[in-house]
């Protein structure tokens, strides 16, 4: 390793580091290929000052210029100040459009309002957020006339550290297969701020959360197991014979089993032949110009 | 057609008539063979006072019992109280669980708070409103530990005149292979009540709107159209021949092709062999319980 990642606070397991010139020039053709397939020459994205979202931005700027991108800062009541400083820092460094709309009174108006008065644990606080902040973006979609891009990566699709429905729904995602610590390598190369790169990943439920401590997972550790079963799909046998634990490796099994639901189109019960969304599926496309009359 | 067909107001096109005794097992094996495969016992739904969700409901009911059902009444402030009165119909009937959680909070809160003194659209406005039905479906989902159950049916699937992320998010969806004409002979043949089978189908969004006038087509004859080009497969010189008119078959071709992105999951940006929520797919499936230690 030289340059960039030689400062970053954690490891990048060597089987995982990319060639980023190759995924940037892949990621910028998927973008400006999805465009120009669905007719949209502009995007938004939920820039929430992590790292997921602020390297999403820089792609998205590089694919097709920091003028067609809208980053909403959607922050509730209890979200950190300094995530939405660093939100801010990739806006003024990016030049791109930007608008802050608080979801607190979405939210509100369902905990406070309904609710009112029920004990509501903070992970149905954090999934109704990300629901409101798919709302929110999505009818931004129509006024700025842009297709909302995802910022999910690959480690949170499988083990499915993501609200369905939520932060999970975009029209395209440029880094959903893409593991955090290539998130990270990518992020470095890319020059995202370096404070982004230095704090520890959260999804700022609440003061000090960090997703690590909440999965129990290192993201560094976890990303080898995952690419070495998933992706070389090697057995539980290799596995524990590679010096991982057992458990872990049962613990990713359980977690990737469980949220199957969150990576389909939902089922459908099937009564003829041809069914929308399971088997009659149609390339995206941009419909024919209507012809002149 | 005898009995309960035969009061219908609208007619039923002949080749769209089902064996409903055939369809009620089929989606009652869906539903409890689900059920089964995730884990669950109950499911949730939202029931707007319109067929569809009052036939799955119905279904549901069939399928595992009313009392494993909550339906959820989720009006806004301008929903029309007789589709209130019409959903607590089917609630009495079936004798399910029930809830009312007025949305009008949630939604305004964005419309009048971030958004005051925009001029919205009703389309913005209805989009906004179905997302936040479907928060709230699925928070109800963790606090009643029931899977939420879709309502949408093929013909609204294939024309595209759904929210994505709203009404077509769901965990399963029984009826999503049934045409709009389908749908009501199911309905009447279960026994749903009278007022609901024979007024307009509309999305409520505003006093008096109708589907049929908003998308501009009869049902019965747009699924006879729908069945003759999807699922019969017939080309548009045969469905000319067959007597539809030339501008129908274009009209309904270009919303089926500009609606693939309801029908898909988000696309990724491929950069491995195997990317979560493209070709990284397995059956959703009950985990494993945790062996004993």
């Amino acid at each position: 390793m030289s340059g960039p990642l030689e400062d970053l606070p954690y490891g990048l397991p060597e089987e995982l580091l990319i060639d980023s010139a190759v995924a940037r020039r892949i990621i910028g053709e998927f973008i400006r290929g999805h465009l120009r397939q669905t007719g949209f020459e502009r995007v938004v994205l939920g820039l929430s000052g992590g790292i997921d979202s602020a390297l999403v931005a820089y792609l998205v700027a590089e694919a097709i210029g920091a003028r067609q991108l809208l980053c909403l800062l959607l922050p509730y009541r209890t979200s950190s100040p300094a995530s939405r400083a660093d939100a801010e820092e990739v806006i003024v460094r990016l030049g791109c459009e930007s608008r802050l709309v608080d979801i607190s009174a979405i939210v509100d108006g369902y905990f406070e309002g309904p609710l009112a008065g029920e004990d509501v644990p903070s992970l149905r606080l954090g999934n109704f957020a990300a629901r409101a902040r798919m709302a929110v973006l999505y009818d931004h979609s129509v006024t700025w006339r842009g297709l909302v891009v995802g910022t999910g990566n690959k480690t949170e699709a499988l083990l499915g550290y993501t609200t369905v429905f939520g932060d999970n729904a975009s029209a395209l995602n440029p880094i959903g297969d893409l593991y955090k610590s290539q998130v990270r390598q990518l992020s470095a190369e890319m020059g995202v701020p370096r404070q982004i790169l230095h704090k520890a990943p959260t999804a700022d439920l609440w003061p000090g959360q960090t997703d690590e401590a909440e999965v129990g997972f290192d993201y560094a550790a976890v990303d080898r197991l995952l690419y070495w079963m998933v992706d070389r799909r090697r057995t539980d046998e290799q596995l524990v014979a590679m010096g991982f634990a057992a458990e872990d490796i049962r613990r990713v099994q359980q977690l990737i089993a469980r949220s199957e639901f969150k990576r389909q189109t939902p089922p459908v019960a099937k009564l003829t032949t041809r069914t929308p969304g399971v088997d009659y599926l149609y390339p995206r496309r941009r419909p024919d110009p209507t012809p002149e009359p």
